[in-house]
């Protein structure tokens, strides 16, 4: 949660001239995102978000985030859209980083999802899926299982620091994860990320999608099981079967689950669950003793993959 | 620049209910405030800041800063103002803390302020000690010169560690202003922090003040030492002589400066300057090594200290 850029109203106003998005009123620092700097832009045509992106986002990637929102908003996906400059384009420059100005969403975030929030955001997420389906551009998905190796030997040893025993732990699991990855299910666009804060609702109605910066392309169901791990656990941990149900039956409604989908639910959850416990572990690990900021729990995700670990089927998740 | 409680949005909902302001769209945690979590909240019937108050700020001042931002704007001084609740108060709960909801301000802080921007905030400054000049309720300044030599002392001896010979300039510093402060000087509210952060401009013309919470009564001359501390210094912490002439003299258009007012001018911006000095070193010394943030810099308000005490008379500020 932090503004890594500043911007001076000088270098605003000029970035907003190039556009058709009225005179500026107003900007705040938004306390969201971890990667990017984000302003909250008001306008004499409304509000709007502006992005600049920082370092850990590789400017290479930016035309197909950009591209995607601008895809699925055409498909009738709620999801910020980009505002085109006065040359049409969609990428601009200030304070030196890359940047860029979407379309302001209303909507609350949900704390404490229900089972009704899962059931949309299940939903939600299989008309991404369908509508990204023609979606010429790619992506791979820096933060696949092909990733997950390296990210533990960064870590390395002082993952047991964390918690005793934990790097054994990690070295058992990815060895198994290894031998049975998926390696051909159905492919295509995915958020990646798709966590509650990333999913805004009005009143019951779930109201629009952001923060595309961790869409790739990879396995569909892995998305869906990154959406078990993030919106199905209680805060003790324990998984909630009626929201896993929920969540399922409600993306299969949109776009069905193949056998060998459902088969694989299992160990993709692992594997979400994997690829949580090591970014949070290598984040946890980066932060110095006594700084004022402590980043997410790694734990809570070893605590998952438990969890996932002791599943027998896709029955367990509360599907069949 | 932080958010230090977070709120869910049921409870928010719970909040806004109590009051009429329409429905809740949207509310984002603003990276604004050192001493308070800010949202902007986006209702049906427009924006507004959602401010809680956290530790620092003692629950039996909130009155007095809520009171003082409806007494100045009900005197056509533009600052936020605090929206009533259904019962007519304009205190409210959340999230354990006490909270207020206060109208959004349009307008942008200057990064770069130059010559007009600083008789703007000179002239604004006047205007509110006039207007606050029949306001009823009374805060001593809990960083007056009585305040100084404890947090001194607090810091003690480490003093020297950001830079050498830094506690013996301070002591010699505080002996003589504790020597020479006017005590009998004209007093009245005071904003204490119009730093340009908190003065918000719409193209050339001031827009708003914001951010009370440093408000209180003491010599309304200090103010006016505040503001040629905060606005009329080069980055390179050299005095600009146009822009504190600018600020004062359209600061004495609307409350002329008794000659007596003129003649402390520069051992009240010596205390200004000892005052951010101060506390800017205390939290610079409360930052744990290698912590992410580091604090303002304490030795900016060492420099421009050094150049009050080398001041012959308020001439030298570009006023006689």
């Amino acid at each position: 949660m932090a503004v890594y850029t500043d911007v001076s109203a000088d270098d605003l106003n000029q970035l907003i001239a190039g556009y058709d998005i009225g005179e500026l009123r107003s900007y705040k620092g938004i306390a969201e995102g971890v990667e990017n700097s984000n302003f909250l832009v008001h306008t004499s045509a409304g509000n709007f978000i502006l992005t600049l992106y920082e370092k850990r986002v590789a400017a290479g990637d930016l035309p197909f985030f950009l591209g995607l929102m601008e895809h699925l908003a055409a498909r009738g996906i709620t999801c910020p859209q980009p505002v085109k400059n006065k040359q049409g384009g969609v990428l601009g420059k200030i304070a030196g980083r890359p940047a860029a100005i979407v379309t302001f969403l209303d909507g609350l975030w949900i704390r404490r999802p229900n089972a009704n929030h899962c059931a949309s955001v299940g939903e939600a997420l299989a008309r991404l899926h369908l509508a990204s389906a023609d979606f010429k551009m790619k992506r791979p998905n820096a933060l696949s299982i092909d990733s997950w190796r390296p990210l533990y030997e960064h870590a390395g040893a002082r993952g047991d620091s964390v918690r005793p025993g934990l790097c054994n732990e990690i070295v058992k699991e990815l060895d198994a994860l290894e031998k049975t990855w998926p390696r051909d299910l159905p492919g295509g666009v995915i958020h990646a990320d798709l966590f509650p804060d990333n999913v805004f609702f009005l009143g019951d109605n779930l109201s629009g999608l952001i923060d595309f910066y961790f869409a790739c392309t990879d396995t569909l169901a892995y998305d869906v099981a990154v959406c078990l791990n993030a919106w199905c656990f209680e805060p003790d941990h324990s998984y909630n079967v009626t929201k896993g149900r929920a969540l399922l039956k409600a993306y299969a409604k949109v776009r069905a689950l193949s056998a060998a989908e459902r088969a694989a639910l299992p160990v993709l959850a692992r594997g979400a669950a994997m690829r949580f416990l090591l970014t949070r572990l290598v984040d946890w690990l980066a932060v110095p003793d006594g700084a004022l900021v402590k980043p997410k729990d790694p734990l809570e995700y070893f605590r998952k993959l438990r969890f996932h670990q002791s599943v027998k089927s896709v029955d367990d998740y509360g599907i069949n």
